[in-house]
Protein backbone atom coordinates (compact mmCIF):
# COMPACT_ATOMS: atom_id res chain seq x y z
CA UNK A 1 0.00 0.00 0.00
CA UNK A 2 1.08 3.47 -0.92
CA UNK A 3 -0.05 6.47 1.36
CA UNK A 4 0.64 9.77 0.59
CA UNK A 5 -0.75 13.51 2.13
CA UNK A 6 -2.64 16.12 -0.22
CA UNK A 7 -2.74 19.79 1.22
CA UNK A 8 -5.79 20.93 -0.66
CA UNK A 9 -5.91 24.39 -2.38
CA UNK A 10 -8.54 26.98 -2.44
CA UNK A 11 -9.76 25.73 -6.26
CA UNK A 12 -10.29 22.47 -4.73
CA UNK A 13 -13.47 23.99 -3.18
CA UNK A 14 -16.80 24.90 -4.44
CA UNK A 15 -19.51 27.26 -3.48
CA UNK A 16 -21.19 24.23 -1.07
CA UNK A 17 -18.10 25.34 0.85
CA UNK A 18 -16.50 21.94 0.50
CA UNK A 19 -14.11 19.93 -1.71
CA UNK A 20 -15.43 19.47 -5.04
CA UNK A 21 -16.31 16.10 -6.17
CA UNK A 22 -14.32 16.21 -9.66
CA UNK A 23 -11.17 16.74 -7.54
CA UNK A 24 -11.50 13.32 -6.43
CA UNK A 25 -10.18 11.70 -9.88
CA UNK A 26 -7.40 13.91 -10.01
CA UNK A 27 -6.12 13.69 -6.80
CA UNK A 28 -6.33 9.99 -7.17
CA UNK A 29 -4.79 10.07 -10.38
CA UNK A 30 -1.84 12.19 -8.15
CA UNK A 31 -1.62 9.71 -5.66
CA UNK A 32 -0.86 6.47 -8.60
CA UNK A 33 2.35 8.04 -9.28
CA UNK A 34 3.97 5.36 -6.68
CA UNK A 35 2.31 2.92 -8.69
CA UNK A 36 3.26 4.55 -12.04
CA UNK A 37 7.16 4.38 -11.44
CA UNK A 38 6.53 0.36 -11.32
CA UNK A 39 5.73 0.90 -15.19
CA UNK A 40 8.06 3.59 -15.96
CA UNK A 41 10.85 4.29 -13.28
CA UNK A 42 11.38 7.83 -14.75
CA UNK A 43 7.73 8.55 -15.76
CA UNK A 44 8.71 9.83 -19.28
CA UNK A 45 5.15 10.34 -20.70
CA UNK A 46 7.09 8.82 -24.09
CA UNK A 47 7.31 5.47 -22.41
CA UNK A 48 3.98 5.81 -20.81
CA UNK A 49 2.39 2.16 -20.46
CA UNK A 50 -0.92 2.76 -19.19
CA UNK A 51 -4.42 3.31 -20.08
CA UNK A 52 -7.54 3.79 -18.03
CA UNK A 53 -10.61 1.65 -18.61
CA UNK A 54 -12.92 2.54 -16.16
CA UNK A 55 -12.96 4.81 -12.91
CA UNK A 56 -15.53 4.77 -10.26
CA UNK A 57 -15.50 6.89 -6.61
CA UNK A 58 -18.13 6.60 -3.72
CA UNK A 59 -18.57 9.52 -1.82
CA UNK A 60 -19.27 8.38 1.76
CA UNK A 61 -18.17 11.86 3.85
CA UNK A 62 -17.55 15.88 2.38
CA UNK A 63 -13.76 16.83 2.42
CA UNK A 64 -12.93 20.54 3.40
CA UNK A 65 -10.20 22.27 2.89
CA UNK A 66 -7.87 23.60 5.34
CA UNK A 67 -6.33 19.85 6.92
CA UNK A 68 -4.71 17.63 5.13
CA UNK A 69 -6.12 14.41 3.24
CA UNK A 70 -4.12 11.07 3.29
CA UNK A 71 -4.69 8.69 0.14
CA UNK A 72 -4.10 5.04 0.62
CA UNK A 73 -3.42 3.15 -2.95
CA UNK A 74 -3.22 -0.71 -3.68
CA UNK A 75 -4.11 -3.37 -6.29
CA UNK A 76 -7.36 -4.91 -5.49
CA UNK A 77 -7.43 -6.97 -8.71
CA UNK A 78 -4.25 -8.09 -10.85
CA UNK A 79 -5.40 -9.86 -14.22
CA UNK A 80 -3.59 -10.93 -17.47
CA UNK A 81 -3.26 -7.45 -18.34
CA UNK A 82 -5.51 -5.06 -16.32
CA UNK A 83 -5.55 -4.19 -12.71
CA UNK A 84 -8.00 -2.44 -10.39
CA UNK A 85 -6.16 0.22 -8.42
CA UNK A 86 -8.27 0.73 -5.27
CA UNK A 87 -7.98 4.34 -3.08
CA UNK A 88 -8.95 5.58 -0.22
CA UNK A 89 -9.26 9.65 1.15
CA UNK A 90 -9.00 9.75 4.63
CA UNK A 91 -9.73 13.24 6.38
CA UNK A 92 -8.98 13.82 10.17
CA UNK A 93 -9.64 9.64 10.87
CA UNK A 94 -12.80 9.75 8.59
CA UNK A 95 -13.00 7.32 5.51
CA UNK A 96 -14.47 9.54 2.80
CA UNK A 97 -14.06 8.12 -0.54
CA UNK A 98 -13.25 5.26 -1.81
CA UNK A 99 -12.70 4.92 -5.45
CA UNK A 100 -11.64 1.85 -8.38
CA UNK A 101 -9.68 2.50 -11.25
CA UNK A 102 -9.52 -0.26 -14.04
CA UNK A 103 -5.69 0.24 -15.53
CA UNK A 104 -4.51 -1.35 -18.53
CA UNK A 105 -0.98 -2.00 -19.45
CA UNK A 106 -1.32 -0.98 -23.43
CA UNK A 107 0.92 -0.07 -26.09
CA UNK A 108 0.03 2.98 -27.01
CA UNK A 109 1.81 2.77 -30.46
CA UNK A 110 0.10 -0.48 -31.57
CA UNK A 111 -3.06 0.52 -29.39
CA UNK A 112 -3.31 -2.70 -27.64
CA UNK A 113 -2.94 -4.66 -24.61
CA UNK A 114 -0.59 -6.02 -23.29
CA UNK A 115 -0.02 -9.05 -20.29
CA UNK A 116 2.02 -7.97 -16.74
CA UNK A 117 4.66 -10.56 -16.77
CA UNK A 118 8.00 -11.19 -15.10
CA UNK A 119 9.12 -8.53 -12.21
CA UNK A 120 6.77 -6.26 -13.05
CA UNK A 121 4.01 -8.47 -12.36
CA UNK A 122 5.88 -9.60 -9.13
CA UNK A 123 6.05 -6.03 -8.14
CA UNK A 124 2.20 -5.21 -8.23
CA UNK A 125 1.59 -8.50 -6.54
CA UNK A 126 3.58 -6.75 -3.46
CA UNK A 127 1.27 -4.23 -3.59
CA UNK A 128 -1.86 -6.32 -3.89
CA UNK A 129 -4.27 -6.45 -1.25
CA UNK A 130 -7.77 -8.00 -1.89
CA UNK A 131 -11.10 -6.62 -1.10
CA UNK A 132 -13.36 -8.53 1.01
CA UNK A 133 -16.58 -6.80 -0.87
CA UNK A 134 -16.49 -7.53 -4.55
CA UNK A 135 -15.56 -4.14 -6.51
CA UNK A 136 -17.99 -2.39 -8.39
CA UNK A 137 -20.51 -5.25 -8.92
CA UNK B 1 -32.39 13.52 -22.99
CA UNK B 2 -30.09 16.94 -22.94
CA UNK B 3 -27.50 17.50 -25.44
CA UNK B 4 -24.88 19.32 -25.17
CA UNK B 5 -21.59 20.13 -26.94
CA UNK B 6 -17.89 20.58 -25.22
CA UNK B 7 -15.09 22.11 -27.42
CA UNK B 8 -12.25 20.71 -25.88
CA UNK B 9 -9.51 23.25 -24.91
CA UNK B 10 -5.51 22.68 -25.18
CA UNK B 11 -5.47 22.16 -21.33
CA UNK B 12 -8.01 19.04 -21.61
CA UNK B 13 -5.20 17.05 -22.67
CA UNK B 14 -2.35 15.16 -21.67
CA UNK B 15 1.15 14.00 -22.59
CA UNK B 16 -0.50 10.90 -24.44
CA UNK B 17 -1.77 13.43 -26.88
CA UNK B 18 -5.65 12.57 -25.90
CA UNK B 19 -8.05 14.32 -23.17
CA UNK B 20 -7.21 13.50 -19.64
CA UNK B 21 -9.55 10.81 -17.87
CA UNK B 22 -9.85 13.71 -15.32
CA UNK B 23 -12.09 15.48 -17.45
CA UNK B 24 -14.76 13.61 -18.32
CA UNK B 25 -16.31 13.90 -14.45
CA UNK B 26 -15.83 17.54 -14.79
CA UNK B 27 -17.44 17.78 -18.37
CA UNK B 28 -19.68 15.62 -17.11
CA UNK B 29 -21.38 18.00 -14.30
CA UNK B 30 -20.79 21.03 -16.92
CA UNK B 31 -23.52 19.00 -18.85
CA UNK B 32 -25.70 18.22 -15.74
CA UNK B 33 -26.22 21.58 -15.58
CA UNK B 34 -29.64 21.62 -17.51
CA UNK B 35 -30.47 18.87 -14.73
CA UNK B 36 -29.81 21.01 -11.79
CA UNK B 37 -32.13 23.88 -13.33
CA UNK B 38 -34.80 21.55 -12.54
CA UNK B 39 -33.83 21.87 -9.00
CA UNK B 40 -32.48 25.12 -8.56
CA UNK B 41 -34.31 27.17 -11.88
CA UNK B 42 -31.55 30.33 -11.36
CA UNK B 43 -28.88 28.16 -10.58
CA UNK B 44 -28.15 29.46 -7.20
CA UNK B 45 -25.55 27.61 -4.89
CA UNK B 46 -27.04 29.23 -1.50
CA UNK B 47 -30.24 26.77 -2.76
CA UNK B 48 -28.71 24.28 -3.74
CA UNK B 49 -30.28 20.76 -3.61
CA UNK B 50 -28.08 17.74 -4.54
CA UNK B 51 -25.36 15.93 -3.27
CA UNK B 52 -23.05 13.17 -5.40
CA UNK B 53 -22.89 10.05 -3.67
CA UNK B 54 -21.07 8.16 -6.43
CA UNK B 55 -19.58 8.67 -10.06
CA UNK B 56 -18.73 5.85 -12.47
CA UNK B 57 -17.22 6.63 -15.90
CA UNK B 58 -16.37 4.21 -18.54
CA UNK B 59 -13.26 4.57 -21.39
CA UNK B 60 -14.25 2.88 -24.51
CA UNK B 61 -12.12 5.30 -26.90
CA UNK B 62 -9.98 8.07 -26.72
CA UNK B 63 -10.90 11.44 -27.10
CA UNK B 64 -9.21 14.25 -28.82
CA UNK B 65 -8.39 17.86 -28.60
CA UNK B 66 -9.69 20.11 -32.11
CA UNK B 67 -13.24 18.36 -32.55
CA UNK B 68 -16.43 18.77 -30.62
CA UNK B 69 -17.68 16.13 -28.19
CA UNK B 70 -21.74 15.59 -27.79
CA UNK B 71 -22.49 14.70 -24.17
CA UNK B 72 -25.82 13.02 -23.73
CA UNK B 73 -27.56 13.05 -20.12
CA UNK B 74 -30.74 11.59 -18.82
CA UNK B 75 -31.81 9.73 -16.24
CA UNK B 76 -31.23 5.61 -16.04
CA UNK B 77 -32.79 5.66 -12.25
CA UNK B 78 -35.16 7.26 -10.17
CA UNK B 79 -35.52 6.45 -5.96
CA UNK B 80 -37.23 8.00 -3.35
CA UNK B 81 -34.28 10.87 -2.77
CA UNK B 82 -31.36 10.03 -5.25
CA UNK B 83 -31.68 9.17 -8.86
CA UNK B 84 -28.61 7.87 -11.45
CA UNK B 85 -27.49 10.44 -14.21
CA UNK B 86 -26.33 8.39 -17.24
CA UNK B 87 -24.19 10.40 -19.73
CA UNK B 88 -22.52 9.51 -22.71
CA UNK B 89 -19.37 11.27 -24.55
CA UNK B 90 -19.71 11.19 -28.49
CA UNK B 91 -16.90 12.19 -30.91
CA UNK B 92 -17.43 12.08 -34.36
CA UNK B 93 -19.71 9.33 -34.12
CA UNK B 94 -17.98 7.08 -31.91
CA UNK B 95 -19.42 6.67 -28.41
CA UNK B 96 -16.45 7.17 -25.82
CA UNK B 97 -17.35 6.76 -22.50
CA UNK B 98 -20.48 5.94 -20.20
CA UNK B 99 -20.88 7.54 -17.08
CA UNK B 100 -23.47 7.33 -14.41
CA UNK B 101 -23.38 9.86 -11.55
CA UNK B 102 -25.76 9.02 -7.93
CA UNK B 103 -27.42 12.74 -7.05
CA UNK B 104 -29.31 12.56 -3.64
CA UNK B 105 -31.61 15.58 -2.94
CA UNK B 106 -29.65 16.90 0.07
CA UNK B 107 -30.61 19.45 2.19
CA UNK B 108 -27.07 21.03 2.66
CA UNK B 109 -28.17 22.92 5.99
CA UNK B 110 -29.64 19.85 7.96
CA UNK B 111 -27.19 17.62 6.33
CA UNK B 112 -29.84 15.02 4.80
CA UNK B 113 -31.31 13.97 2.16
CA UNK B 114 -34.71 14.95 1.23
CA UNK B 115 -37.31 12.87 -0.97
CA UNK B 116 -38.34 13.73 -4.35
CA UNK B 117 -41.84 14.55 -5.23
CA UNK B 118 -44.31 16.37 -6.76
CA UNK B 119 -43.25 18.78 -9.49
CA UNK B 120 -39.68 17.95 -9.29
CA UNK B 121 -40.38 13.89 -9.68
CA UNK B 122 -42.39 14.70 -12.87
CA UNK B 123 -39.92 17.02 -14.12
CA UNK B 124 -37.13 14.56 -13.80
CA UNK B 125 -39.81 11.20 -15.00
CA UNK B 126 -39.98 13.43 -18.51
CA UNK B 127 -35.92 12.38 -18.76
CA UNK B 128 -36.03 9.25 -17.30
CA UNK B 129 -34.99 6.61 -19.83
CA UNK B 130 -34.20 2.99 -18.01
CA UNK B 131 -30.98 1.58 -19.36
CA UNK B 132 -31.44 -2.29 -20.73
CA UNK B 133 -28.20 -3.50 -18.37
CA UNK B 134 -27.91 -2.82 -14.82
CA UNK B 135 -26.41 0.13 -13.93
CA UNK B 136 -22.89 -0.86 -11.97
CA UNK B 137 -24.53 -3.21 -9.79
CA UNK C 1 -12.00 39.88 -32.64
CA UNK C 2 -13.82 36.46 -31.88
CA UNK C 3 -16.57 36.01 -29.46
CA UNK C 4 -17.40 32.95 -27.17
CA UNK C 5 -19.68 32.29 -24.36
CA UNK C 6 -18.64 30.04 -22.14
CA UNK C 7 -21.07 28.38 -19.27
CA UNK C 8 -19.81 28.04 -15.89
CA UNK C 9 -19.71 24.33 -14.49
CA UNK C 10 -20.26 24.38 -11.08
CA UNK C 11 -16.65 22.94 -10.18
CA UNK C 12 -15.79 26.25 -11.28
CA UNK C 13 -16.59 28.02 -8.13
CA UNK C 14 -14.97 28.25 -4.84
CA UNK C 15 -16.31 28.29 -1.59
CA UNK C 16 -16.44 32.19 -1.79
CA UNK C 17 -19.25 31.56 -3.72
CA UNK C 18 -17.90 33.07 -7.14
CA UNK C 19 -15.67 31.60 -9.91
CA UNK C 20 -12.40 30.72 -8.61
CA UNK C 21 -9.61 33.22 -10.46
CA UNK C 22 -7.75 29.98 -11.34
CA UNK C 23 -10.51 29.43 -13.91
CA UNK C 24 -9.64 32.61 -16.03
CA UNK C 25 -5.97 31.15 -17.72
CA UNK C 26 -8.52 28.47 -18.70
CA UNK C 27 -11.26 29.62 -19.94
CA UNK C 28 -8.69 32.11 -21.82
CA UNK C 29 -7.22 29.41 -23.14
CA UNK C 30 -10.28 27.51 -24.44
CA UNK C 31 -10.62 31.18 -26.25
CA UNK C 32 -8.11 30.93 -27.97
CA UNK C 33 -8.90 27.92 -30.33
CA UNK C 34 -10.25 30.33 -32.91
CA UNK C 35 -6.36 32.04 -33.05
CA UNK C 36 -4.79 28.45 -32.35
CA UNK C 37 -6.89 27.66 -35.75
CA UNK C 38 -4.87 30.51 -37.66
CA UNK C 39 -1.40 27.96 -36.80
CA UNK C 40 -2.73 24.53 -36.59
CA UNK C 41 -6.17 24.80 -38.89
CA UNK C 42 -6.85 21.23 -37.56
CA UNK C 43 -5.52 21.74 -34.24
CA UNK C 44 -3.23 18.90 -34.00
CA UNK C 45 -1.06 18.92 -31.19
CA UNK C 46 1.67 17.24 -32.98
CA UNK C 47 2.17 20.23 -35.10
CA UNK C 48 2.12 23.04 -32.68
CA UNK C 49 3.61 26.09 -33.41
CA UNK C 50 3.20 28.40 -30.26
CA UNK C 51 4.05 28.49 -26.96
CA UNK C 52 3.43 31.12 -23.93
CA UNK C 53 5.84 33.38 -22.67
CA UNK C 54 3.57 35.43 -19.99
CA UNK C 55 0.34 35.66 -18.91
CA UNK C 56 -1.49 38.78 -17.07
CA UNK C 57 -5.17 38.72 -15.62
CA UNK C 58 -6.96 41.40 -13.87
CA UNK C 59 -9.77 40.90 -11.94
CA UNK C 60 -11.91 43.80 -11.57
CA UNK C 61 -15.17 41.92 -10.54
CA UNK C 62 -16.71 38.77 -9.38
CA UNK C 63 -17.78 36.36 -11.90
CA UNK C 64 -20.80 33.80 -10.72
CA UNK C 65 -21.91 30.52 -11.86
CA UNK C 66 -25.33 30.80 -13.06
CA UNK C 67 -25.13 33.04 -16.07
CA UNK C 68 -23.07 33.01 -19.53
CA UNK C 69 -20.18 34.28 -19.91
CA UNK C 70 -18.64 36.54 -23.09
CA UNK C 71 -14.80 35.96 -23.93
CA UNK C 72 -14.14 38.50 -26.38
CA UNK C 73 -9.97 37.92 -28.24
CA UNK C 74 -7.99 40.16 -30.08
CA UNK C 75 -4.23 40.87 -30.61
CA UNK C 76 -3.32 43.88 -28.98
CA UNK C 77 0.24 43.48 -30.41
CA UNK C 78 2.23 41.64 -33.50
CA UNK C 79 5.75 41.58 -32.93
CA UNK C 80 8.46 39.85 -35.17
CA UNK C 81 7.56 36.67 -33.56
CA UNK C 82 5.61 37.11 -30.60
CA UNK C 83 2.21 39.00 -30.31
CA UNK C 84 -0.13 39.81 -27.33
CA UNK C 85 -3.54 38.35 -27.16
CA UNK C 86 -6.21 40.36 -24.95
CA UNK C 87 -9.22 38.63 -23.87
CA UNK C 88 -11.99 40.05 -22.52
CA UNK C 89 -14.58 38.55 -20.12
CA UNK C 90 -18.22 40.30 -19.91
CA UNK C 91 -21.03 38.61 -17.61
CA UNK C 92 -24.05 40.46 -17.93
CA UNK C 93 -22.97 43.65 -19.25
CA UNK C 94 -20.12 44.34 -17.22
CA UNK C 95 -16.48 43.73 -17.80
CA UNK C 96 -14.97 41.65 -15.10
CA UNK C 97 -11.81 40.54 -16.64
CA UNK C 98 -9.05 41.86 -18.94
CA UNK C 99 -6.07 39.33 -19.85
CA UNK C 100 -2.63 39.38 -21.86
CA UNK C 101 -0.90 36.53 -23.48
CA UNK C 102 2.33 36.76 -25.18
CA UNK C 103 2.38 34.08 -27.00
CA UNK C 104 5.41 33.04 -29.30
CA UNK C 105 5.71 31.29 -32.83
CA UNK C 106 7.80 28.31 -31.64
CA UNK C 107 9.68 25.57 -33.41
CA UNK C 108 8.92 22.85 -30.30
CA UNK C 109 11.65 20.54 -32.18
CA UNK C 110 14.17 22.77 -32.48
CA UNK C 111 13.20 25.04 -29.11
CA UNK C 112 13.20 28.04 -30.69
CA UNK C 113 11.29 31.31 -31.88
CA UNK C 114 10.32 31.52 -35.44
CA UNK C 115 9.37 34.79 -37.15
CA UNK C 116 5.65 35.01 -38.19
CA UNK C 117 4.98 36.10 -41.94
CA UNK C 118 3.27 35.64 -44.78
CA UNK C 119 -0.58 34.93 -45.02
CA UNK C 120 0.05 33.93 -41.27
CA UNK C 121 0.89 37.38 -40.46
CA UNK C 122 -1.71 38.72 -42.60
CA UNK C 123 -4.67 36.66 -40.75
CA UNK C 124 -3.83 37.63 -37.04
CA UNK C 125 -3.00 41.59 -38.62
CA UNK C 126 -6.84 41.00 -39.80
CA UNK C 127 -7.17 40.37 -35.84
CA UNK C 128 -5.18 43.33 -34.55
CA UNK C 129 -6.93 45.82 -32.44
CA UNK C 130 -4.27 48.26 -30.77
CA UNK C 131 -5.09 49.22 -27.19
CA UNK C 132 -5.22 52.31 -26.03
CA UNK C 133 -2.72 51.72 -22.97
CA UNK C 134 0.04 50.27 -22.68
CA UNK C 135 -0.07 46.73 -21.98
CA UNK C 136 1.14 45.96 -18.24
CA UNK C 137 2.81 48.79 -17.87
CA UNK D 1 9.67 33.26 2.58
CA UNK D 2 7.66 30.02 1.93
CA UNK D 3 8.94 27.22 0.57
CA UNK D 4 6.61 24.22 -0.75
CA UNK D 5 7.54 21.26 -3.09
CA UNK D 6 4.55 20.35 -5.38
CA UNK D 7 4.96 16.89 -7.29
CA UNK D 8 3.30 17.25 -10.37
CA UNK D 9 0.44 14.64 -11.37
CA UNK D 10 -0.39 13.49 -14.80
CA UNK D 11 -3.02 15.47 -15.59
CA UNK D 12 -0.62 18.85 -15.23
CA UNK D 13 0.16 17.88 -18.46
CA UNK D 14 -0.30 18.76 -21.71
CA UNK D 15 -0.42 17.43 -25.83
CA UNK D 16 3.26 18.88 -25.91
CA UNK D 17 4.68 16.95 -23.23
CA UNK D 18 5.29 19.52 -20.77
CA UNK D 19 3.35 21.37 -17.72
CA UNK D 20 0.55 22.76 -19.14
CA UNK D 21 0.54 27.16 -18.18
CA UNK D 22 -2.85 27.05 -16.72
CA UNK D 23 -1.32 24.80 -13.91
CA UNK D 24 1.11 27.72 -12.66
CA UNK D 25 -2.22 29.76 -11.15
CA UNK D 26 -3.24 26.74 -9.47
CA UNK D 27 -0.14 25.60 -8.00
CA UNK D 28 0.86 28.99 -6.67
CA UNK D 29 -2.64 29.19 -5.42
CA UNK D 30 -1.78 26.58 -3.50
CA UNK D 31 1.36 27.53 -2.48
CA UNK D 32 0.09 30.48 -0.87
CA UNK D 33 -1.74 28.32 1.92
CA UNK D 34 0.74 29.57 4.22
CA UNK D 35 0.21 32.85 3.79
CA UNK D 36 -3.51 32.72 3.65
CA UNK D 37 -3.14 31.16 7.31
CA UNK D 38 -1.90 34.46 8.58
CA UNK D 39 -5.21 36.10 7.81
CA UNK D 40 -7.78 33.28 8.62
CA UNK D 41 -5.27 30.92 10.70
CA UNK D 42 -7.68 27.69 10.94
CA UNK D 43 -8.79 28.42 6.77
CA UNK D 44 -12.21 28.75 7.03
CA UNK D 45 -13.78 30.03 3.90
CA UNK D 46 -16.41 31.71 5.52
CA UNK D 47 -13.60 33.92 7.85
CA UNK D 48 -12.29 34.25 4.31
CA UNK D 49 -10.41 38.21 4.08
CA UNK D 50 -8.88 38.29 1.02
CA UNK D 51 -9.81 38.99 -3.11
CA UNK D 52 -7.73 38.69 -6.08
CA UNK D 53 -6.99 41.78 -8.08
CA UNK D 54 -4.17 41.04 -10.52
CA UNK D 55 -2.20 37.80 -11.58
CA UNK D 56 1.10 38.26 -13.76
CA UNK D 57 3.31 34.79 -14.22
CA UNK D 58 6.44 34.86 -16.55
CA UNK D 59 6.92 31.57 -18.47
CA UNK D 60 10.79 31.28 -18.82
CA UNK D 61 11.10 27.72 -19.35
CA UNK D 62 8.91 24.32 -19.66
CA UNK D 63 8.41 22.32 -16.43
CA UNK D 64 7.81 18.74 -17.15
CA UNK D 65 6.07 15.74 -15.00
CA UNK D 66 8.57 13.03 -13.58
CA UNK D 67 10.58 15.83 -11.01
CA UNK D 68 9.41 17.51 -8.19
CA UNK D 69 8.99 21.84 -8.31
CA UNK D 70 9.94 24.11 -5.59
CA UNK D 71 7.44 26.54 -5.09
CA UNK D 72 9.16 29.96 -3.17
CA UNK D 73 6.50 32.53 -2.15
CA UNK D 74 7.22 36.06 -0.38
CA UNK D 75 5.86 39.40 -0.58
CA UNK D 76 7.57 41.95 -2.84
CA UNK D 77 4.73 44.97 -1.97
CA UNK D 78 2.88 45.81 1.37
CA UNK D 79 0.37 48.60 0.49
CA UNK D 80 -2.47 49.82 2.86
CA UNK D 81 -5.02 47.19 1.87
CA UNK D 82 -3.13 45.28 -0.85
CA UNK D 83 -0.26 43.61 -1.56
CA UNK D 84 1.79 41.93 -4.23
CA UNK D 85 2.78 37.88 -3.68
CA UNK D 86 5.88 37.08 -5.68
CA UNK D 87 6.37 33.21 -6.41
CA UNK D 88 8.87 31.62 -8.22
CA UNK D 89 8.82 27.88 -9.43
CA UNK D 90 12.02 25.95 -9.74
CA UNK D 91 13.09 22.73 -11.32
CA UNK D 92 15.71 20.89 -11.19
CA UNK D 93 17.73 24.18 -10.30
CA UNK D 94 16.31 26.14 -12.94
CA UNK D 95 13.58 28.92 -12.39
CA UNK D 96 11.58 28.18 -14.71
CA UNK D 97 8.04 30.81 -13.52
CA UNK D 98 8.11 34.30 -11.99
CA UNK D 99 4.47 34.86 -10.73
CA UNK D 100 2.80 38.32 -9.01
CA UNK D 101 -0.47 38.10 -7.43
CA UNK D 102 -2.07 40.91 -5.94
CA UNK D 103 -4.17 40.52 -3.15
CA UNK D 104 -6.91 42.78 -1.24
CA UNK D 105 -7.53 42.32 2.06
CA UNK D 106 -11.68 42.23 1.42
CA UNK D 107 -14.90 42.34 3.10
CA UNK D 108 -16.73 39.96 1.53
CA UNK D 109 -20.07 40.66 3.20
CA UNK D 110 -19.28 44.57 2.66
CA UNK D 111 -17.94 44.49 -0.84
CA UNK D 112 -14.73 46.46 0.29
CA UNK D 113 -11.16 47.05 1.03
CA UNK D 114 -10.01 46.44 4.57
CA UNK D 115 -6.72 48.37 5.63
CA UNK D 116 -4.08 45.70 6.53
CA UNK D 117 -2.55 46.86 10.38
CA UNK D 118 -1.47 45.81 13.47
CA UNK D 119 0.13 42.46 14.25
CA UNK D 120 -1.10 40.93 10.50
CA UNK D 121 0.90 43.97 9.19
CA UNK D 122 4.47 42.97 11.38
CA UNK D 123 3.67 39.35 10.20
CA UNK D 124 3.23 40.14 6.85
CA UNK D 125 6.24 42.45 7.43
CA UNK D 126 7.91 39.58 7.90
CA UNK D 127 8.01 37.74 4.38
CA UNK D 128 8.57 41.19 2.72
CA UNK D 129 11.35 40.52 0.19
CA UNK D 130 11.70 43.60 -2.45
CA UNK D 131 12.33 43.07 -6.00
CA UNK D 132 15.27 44.30 -7.60
CA UNK D 133 13.49 45.07 -10.49
CA UNK D 134 9.76 46.90 -10.81
CA UNK D 135 6.86 44.55 -10.82
CA UNK D 136 4.99 44.10 -14.21
CA UNK D 137 7.37 46.78 -16.09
Amino acid sequence: MFVRTIEPAFYDTDALGHINNTRLPAWFELARNDLFRLFTPDLDPRQWRLIMARMEVDFRAELYYGSDIEIRTYLSRLGNSSFTVTQEAWQEGKLTNVGHAVLVQFDHQAKRAVPIEGALREALEAHLQPLEEPVGA
